[in-house]
């Protein structure tokens, strides 16, 4: 679906979830049309199994149109006649994301580059980071507050409650987990669930739990991959966004698995962000919807 | 977007394009509703350039509802309003096909597979071969019509008026030249235009004209590839359905990439048909919008 | 690597392993070389775990040059003193095959057709079904010997019996189970070690026992994929040949991943059948060396 | 093919090519075998057309073993006696290399990062770029000269006698064209013959020229690719080391085909890089063999 190309008329996109019936897309596509609206793409997916339905649509309205306020009045009368969830993002506006990372910095490296060039709609507030600045001499942060919070068994629920005020503070939309090394409790997990990403560097469900790669490589399998996935209390078990995988062979060493994961994972990462602030993804119990552009 | 399972209520593929403006979606959604329909999926798309709003509907009508002529009159009515090209199919119904085929079988026998164990929406209504049914002797037709209509210069005029014969007697809605490797002329071309679908054994652009896997051994290339497009009177320039790819090496030779490619052109070409039976490709101009499942 | 062409001069792959150390390629090369041998492709292999040494030589005498008897006894000289384990085989005598089906046949018609057309180099001795004939009557069997032997718990024995004389009395040197649905005994397992490959509908090691493709569609992940390997008596946990995958979306139904995995399987079994008849796959422990084209 | 581990033992990858004829490989292995060399990995091609035999050897000779200085004095025996190009190459010391740039950096950076973390075996000696340092403000380049060159009709023969100055003054093994957009002169192209690396961002030889990607936006390819060349003088026709795809829709805009494209680029760039560095690309007339790992 082609959203609105960048202008002056205000762009939204709504997403929406509820049982389904006839008559849902009419009475949506009417009420923004009668706002004024102009849809420029719409999904939609019926999950046979739960009658739940699910849309996704990208409208824009003239300049010095409906106020946003009044197309949420609108929305909210539509969502109290259909049982609805619906969620209304400006396109426009970049996601507030806090990304977290250990040793490895590839992934961070690489969403920092996606954002600078202008490719990833985020606006990176805070890196919280277990491992000090001078670990990424070499990353031009450009001025984004870095959060040094090593975490050990003793001090893990005192600095979890600080990362839990970094993201509340900075009004976070998204919390990346971009090869962040440390288990986040259950309720650190739950408080940020739907709105959290991890980058698993397995294939998910094969080769849970540490080092995959090392798994994988003495399993013997032809092919490795990565999973991004909303994080959960349930480690590793988490809705998947999106899975990626490359060849490899016998003569691989698990050396040469983690050098190809590391390409593997950050365009998983990348592209699971990228679902994620363009309102593409819309978690479903175990599973994700995720409207592909 | 998932369709409808099979039941016992009509289900329709709506697909439509007309000048794009405000209220097209509500119109369209209004109407089906307002006839007792029930959306399943729907997407999508405006093209940008030339402000052309392509959409594609699945839809249901409860049993002993709407009858197919009225759903037929209400869209005419919206049709004259938005000035809008549309086609209305029974989501059920196989496509009328007839495949066409030279000595190479591997497509042939791919999609009589296929269509054997009720993979592909398709009823082959015939055969047609430049070889005689000897070539094939090894293919259980199943009852289908062989044609065998040898071509050579002197004859292809005739030939072709046989064809077209063929085509119209049989009331087939689709043409496949599955590795038919004969020229079709621009008056043939253009009568199919939009219903006949080749696959041509290269990575068009790439390689155009004869021997394509031996113009790109020549060259050196690292991936081959097949592509399935409609056929048009500009030869290998119609627009372009499906393509992939698979990787090769120094090591392969000729017949190694004649080898790999059939399964390419096995599998592109399958899912042309099956995305033409499932009213998923709209051509557009020289390209095609291709609605994927 | 590429090997020779097709001629009137005998070729031969040669398939070895030993413990590694300095001058095992000098003195193979130096023996064919004095045999005659001209070398037209050599891969190897240095496992540094276990210090085992793998090698395929291609390689081709000249018509009327030294017999195979001759060469035998020059390898079993290089054998004993490099405590070798060698294999010698006609690189274009194509590999007595016994073909084992249930009720979806899909991989059955995609072997049998690659047979016909000269791509895979197996000459079907026996296909063995735990359905009658009438189940694959569309199939053009071409005069192989077709052997129905239904399974139940109470004749599995006898039945396994039976399988073990026709692989036995056809002189079969690879047993492909081609969605061969019923579980081989730990014995007949154990006899037909590393000869004997198996489709596993799923991308191992994940979703391993029954109905694969449900369990992915249950746990959403999104791509699917199928395992070439050899039968161990350890179910799913045999030397992994070859594994591909296939992109999925959440709006796949189960029948979905069904009709794509089928797709998947054909072509990962194909390949794994294809690297047996090229003598390319060595087991290597709960590992295999594939030495790739 | 394993490479030894880097360990204290001298280690060389011999790469040679020469007309085919038997004995070759054991002459080779012989020769290493008496100087104390360990071969830990070989790969040869045998091309049938020219019957030119390529070979790539990874050997090790124990810690105070033979001089490098008496290697070379064996080979030079073997390459009169066999007609045979030849290069040694210590395989731990990385490939001194000048990185040509122009506006966008997103190869460049990739290629600083794959260095910095010791992925890729390059000594990054100079960066030449035709826009000035400011342009790349954000990336920290820890020394590396930064020569910058703009190129005008008028300055272009000057500018590359410095470019070449550079390349001399380093001592650069290899040249890489990281998106530099400015076509290098016929004399400066041959000049770098086999030494000069480009990424050209279409899947050659489909859309050459200016633009690739509004080429492949026009003609509505349903893949899209970039490929990794030697630089020639006949310019997008340089023998080809490393092409890759992505999958576009009618959905993609020629914006989206570039942010896709630069994924494509970074990773096949990087790859050619590193099987250069690796000695794993041997150019052969119009075309390459490249022994991938």
């Amino acid at each position: 679906m082609s959203d609105p190309a960048p202008g002056l008329r205000p762009s939204y996109v709504l997403t929406l979830s509820c049982p389904n019936r006839p008559g849902i897309v009419a009475a949506i596509s009417q009420a923004l049309f009668e706002l004024g609206g102009d849809i420029a793409g719409a999904q939609q997916f019926d999950e046979r199994e739960s009658r739940i339905f699910f849309m996704r649509v990208v409208f824009s309205v003239p300049a010095g149109g409906v106020e946003r306020a009044m197309l949420g009045q609108a929305l909210a009368a539509l969502a109290a006649r259909f049982d609805m969830q619906w969620s209304l993002r400006e396109s426009l506006r970049p996601t507030r994301t806090v990304i977290m990372v250990s040793r490895f910095d590839h992934c961070l490296v690489d969403l920092l580059y996606r954002w600078r060039i202008g490719e990833l709609a985020i606006a990176p507030v805070a890196i919280i980071a277990n491992h000090p600045r001078e670990t990424y001499a070499h990353i031009d942060l450009d001025g984004i507050p870095f959060h040094y919070l090593p975490v050990t068994a003793a001090t893990k629920e005192a600095q979890e409650a600080r990362m839990a005020e970094i993201v509340h503070g900075t009004g976070a939309e998204l919390v990346v987990l971009a090869r962040y090394m440390q288990i986040l409790s259950d309720s650190m997990s739950a408080w940020l669930a739907g709105r959290c990403i991890n980058i698993h560097h397995s294939f998910l469900p094969g080769f849970k739990g540490a080092k995959p790669y090392h798994q994988a490589f003495a399993r013997g399998v032809k092919l490795i991959g990565a999973t991004a996935h909303f994080v959960t209390p349930d480690l590793d078990e988490g809705p998947i966004i999106e899975q990626d995988v490359e060849r490899i062979t016998h003569a691989d060493t698990p050396d040469d698995l983690i050098r190809k994961g590391r390409d593997i994972e950050r365009r998983v990462l990348a592209r699971a962000v990228r679902y994620f602030t363009e309102c593409r993804v819309i978690p479903n119990g175990r599973k994700t919807i995720v409207f592909n552009p």
